[in-house]
């Protein structure tokens, strides 16, 4: 059981986060974050209990040898019992595993899930998808949405988007809500492997990825599918179809999605219905005509970055969207989540510079 | 000039062969293949002049330094004279260049043109995207195609096809010459860097490159969007639209393409037309339901490797192809043509086994 | 020319800061670091003139499109009219063009150079590795050295050290300065390709480089090896060989250095004198027993890893020390010695938080 | 049990092949490098029995897709009864399985075992490296090697070098054996993931090897260490000194070995010594002054390229060598033996072209 209810030097209130996961991907990103928090850096954000299922007893040190601030932090299981205590609970736990904790969670504790849990409305689609029961739906982490700010204001519960859904729905939301795309569209998008998690499978060992660009999931077989008609059919109004190809690349993070589909307007219209969409959010970024979203230039960021055409001999709105999938993809959206549930500024500790080269 | 009419200690005849830009990738790759190819090792193919341009007068060794066997070999002038003498002539030139030295050489001479100059057989569609006055068409390296096979035998100039279209015309090509598709085609493709050629661009450098997956040329601009229709059109007899995205991967070599389309046929049929069309073909291979192809496993042969599926709830038609963009792509390509033109086995010299991992 | 003397809102004096060379990669990973500043957030560090040399006129977000904050900034030439006004200058240029530029700025000006020109102190050691007249020395920016922090508080011209001499440098020094090893030290370093800086040569293509490990300039051949002699007699006081290898691996960032010399101490001994001689060094972190350094975890840090083994057989003292070659090699350095010549906090702006996986 | 004892259509006898591990990495190259072996086409070499441990029951095509004209074979239980029958058994299994399968093949089998069990000639550094008892060694597939090629002509035994030991071993021999340097040598091997094995192991994981290089198992722990000290000491007749450091990076094959010792001569003659000792041998390639090796030059290849040079000053020679540590490191050995054994063209199915770029 950890301390709760601190202060800092000045008597203001002292939030303490735990991360469960703290040894997989997502969580070490959230952490990553949390280090350059400036709330953290003020003490007014202090990171309590990080846990891990088969890690618990492990200094972080040689398991994420990165986050060097924390390296003789030692895991602890992943119970409700190391996890109470915390204002903030980010849970980067396998598909799944997410209800059970959150249920033995305080309502009042900001808890979120970096999984798959409860980012599902339709309770079909999520049996369809994942094959257990669905477990209920919380308030979605992707803020860019049309509505998606409102509902994370004061959230307790969060359920942070697909790293896939994420970009797709950047990239394709403001044409079907402007109406001026056909509802049925094309994404395929190029990953890399942190996508995949920190899991042990032939598939991912680097000998296996480097020189290597494969498709997997195809035909409606990815799990991110229904989240992406989820999105789109809320931001329009309208049924839509999705046909969604997943690519792996060579290479650690990114996505770079590639999304089409008819188009009813010419492409100063297109590229004029997307700079009215982002012109005043602080991660999306239109870029100048002509210029193409590159994966490495939002490694690390928070940022987003699009490009508008239309392919006028197809009658096809090509839209082309970058992100890291573990910033913007997974952890930057919890941590801008985190500032929109607890009142921080909503781009606090997040960055639109990327590392590159 | 160089001897021709020669012959072997048998009293064979040898064919004597040069490679125009023997310090690009396509010329390199060509290389490449001939030195593994039988009639090479059995003495009745002879490798004779190695040109350059601006690397005339350099050992191959140190411009090509996998090349091994040829690392003596001192680089000429891209001219008429010193392709002269020759019975078999590979061009990997810049686009553009191909034509003023083709019309040098005689007409019994085999040229096989790694460029593009002779790909397209619309004037219009040439000059609206390569600028220039069209130099006219010749035979298409891609036997595979409906028809293709019986223009190569015995001829005497071969237009090498482009790499996106062989891997997009395979794929795409016998659902269209089928009729279960309608013709308006989307084609997303990972290509490696070599496709680029060995140019000093900026974006194509190392640091670059890696860790980063970037779209270019959207929208149809990409000269290889006319290749592509040009094909299928020819396959179905039809009008076809084609909307072409090329992504860089950070990789050297492969291509993995995603096509889809509007299906009018469940996954079974689909997969039929697809078992019929290649059942005789040596270096495509559907590849067994639920395996998808990757570049790493064609990396070096000249296989390309397909997976066919419908995905039901979008009503597309999802054909996954991969090849090696420098040996079924191009350098393999330019083998087989050759193999067919001179009469060797058409398999000859060239494998199905990839280099992996 | 730019204004200067400017105060911020509570009156305290805005620094101004110029980058020569922002469209490289050391001018770039400058900026990139001065962004995530808490002088430049605070408003009290402003980013004047980016200027560039055959890029002057170019929008930055064309030339280093993960700066989006400054992406529509335009790049002016690289003269001492346009870098004038400021308190503060970055130098990222081609060795050799940093004399003239300084000698035209004010005594008074911060003038930090990332490139070679004012790094050896001995004129004949300049000529043999550089060929051209020696211009002098300037304190060098690498504060942990012996008497290092010293000489850069309050400086106004700072040598930012080579990236190779860097690491090489902080792996060596205590164990030469304690007398614990014999002063013939072997450094064998693997570097990412951005330490070739942002060249168009044929051999850093992403093509050539993937896939790829390579051995250049060997044998004293490299100019940073009479660097790393400077150091190393300058921590020891004895004469010092160093045989220097560097190796270019395939990826973007990050130099993982091997050192290895003969060892009078056993590993408890060895040890011990690196524990006292970092305790201290914020951003140089011995590894726990066992755990060995990597480039990944430094990825976009200023931190270095060490770990330090005695290989009793060979009778050999082994270092192995980790940095990204860009922040702690270049443009961390840079502003680490920034900060103690004006004043600021030491660790302001730089991290020891890696970007992984 | 497999049929033996087999006669071409010419009534040529015709050897039957299996192989042990065909799910990893060592069978799969074996694999790869017997599809292209000219007996093999010439119908003289047959592909019997393939197995695997947990793979056994799976067709080859889903673990190694890139072997296409296997992709159908079922991979059989590692049995003695499955290889029996077969007149050649390559053994790609884990260190410690050899033992028990080689004694119960027929003494007239030839068994050609990649691993480390026969490898090592002194018990002592056995127990000490591997913790087992030793098994014995048998003949050691290095015919470069003084003395290497006669022991392993006819033999029914054969022993693959390790893949590090191989490259130090050619890089360092002729200097020791020439009596030109101390014999207290320093390796530092640059090694891509695939030496590692088709292993589960987070740390070989495509998200933690890309962008990363890393030492490990340093100051005389890796198990390589003791191989290359028993052939030094063989080509010299002289105690030596190996100081190994073995370093990760992000490339899947190849190995970049930089071997330094003080020097007794100048660098003519250092030149002149390796150009005799390896001017009869058709894979080692002793590069043209100031060329240096690089791992993408010999990928794929069994060529071993090395480069000699003396540091005047630091008074050490500087041997750099590449192999491509699955060929010549492995599998290429692997077959370079077995033709000694049974009499084929010693280069048989071996090429000194690499796949490149």
């Amino acid at each position: 059981m950890h301390n709760t209810h601190m202060v800092d030097s000045s008597g203001a209130p002292v939030l303490r986060v735990a991360v469960a996961g703290a040894s997989g991907y997502a969580g070490g990103e959230v952490l990553r974050l949390l280090l350059g928090h400036p709330e953290y850096r003020a003490g007014r954000l202090d990171i309590g209990a990080l846990t891990g299922g088969s890690n618990a007893g492990t200094a972080l040190g040689t398991l994420q040898p990165h986050l060097l601030p924390l390296a003789d932090r030692i895991l602890e299981p992943t119970t409700p019992e190391t996890l109470a205590g915390h204002d903030i609970v980010f849970l980067g736990l396998p598909h799944g595993q997410s209800a059970a904790i959150a249920a033995a969670l305080p309502d009042d504790t900001v808890v979120i899930d970096c999984g798959a849990d409860f980012r599902l409305t339709d309770p079909d689609a999520w049996t369809k998808y994942y094959g257990s029961e669905h477990a209920g739906s919380w308030p979605y982490g992707l803020p860019e949405l049309p509505g998606g700010r409102d509902q994370l204001v004061g959230a307790r519960r969060i359920a942070v988007p697909g790293c896939y859904p994420t970009v797709a729905s950047l990239a394709l939301a403001p044409a079907i809500a402007a109406g001026i795309i056909e509802p049925t569209v094309t994404v395929v998008a190029v990953s890399g492997t942190s996508g995949a998690g920190r899991k042990l499978d032939t598939s991912l060992l680097g000998s296996e990825v480097m020189g290597n660009a494969r498709a997997y999931n195809i035909a409606g077989a990815h799990r991110h599918t229904p989240e992406m008609i989820q999105n789109l059919k809320a931001a329009g109004g309208v049924d839509v179809s999705v046909s969604f190809t997943p690519v792996l690349a060579p290479m650690s993070r990114g996505i770079l999605a590639t999304c089409t589909a008819p188009v009813k307007v010419d492409g100063a219209q297109a590229r004029a219905v997307y700079e009215k969409a982002y012109a005043d959010e602080p991660f999306i970024h239109l870029l100048p005509e002509g210029q193409l979203p590159q994966t490495a230039s939002v490694l690390g960021s928070n940022a987003c970055t699009l490009q508008v055409a239309v392919d006028e001999d197809a009658g096809l709105l090509i839209v082309v969207g970058a992100i890291d999938n573990l910033t913007k993809g997974t952890a930057g959206a919890a941590v801008q989540s985190m500032n929109l549930a607890v009142g921080f500024d909503e781009t606090a500790g997040l960055s639109t510079v990327g590392v590159a080269p």
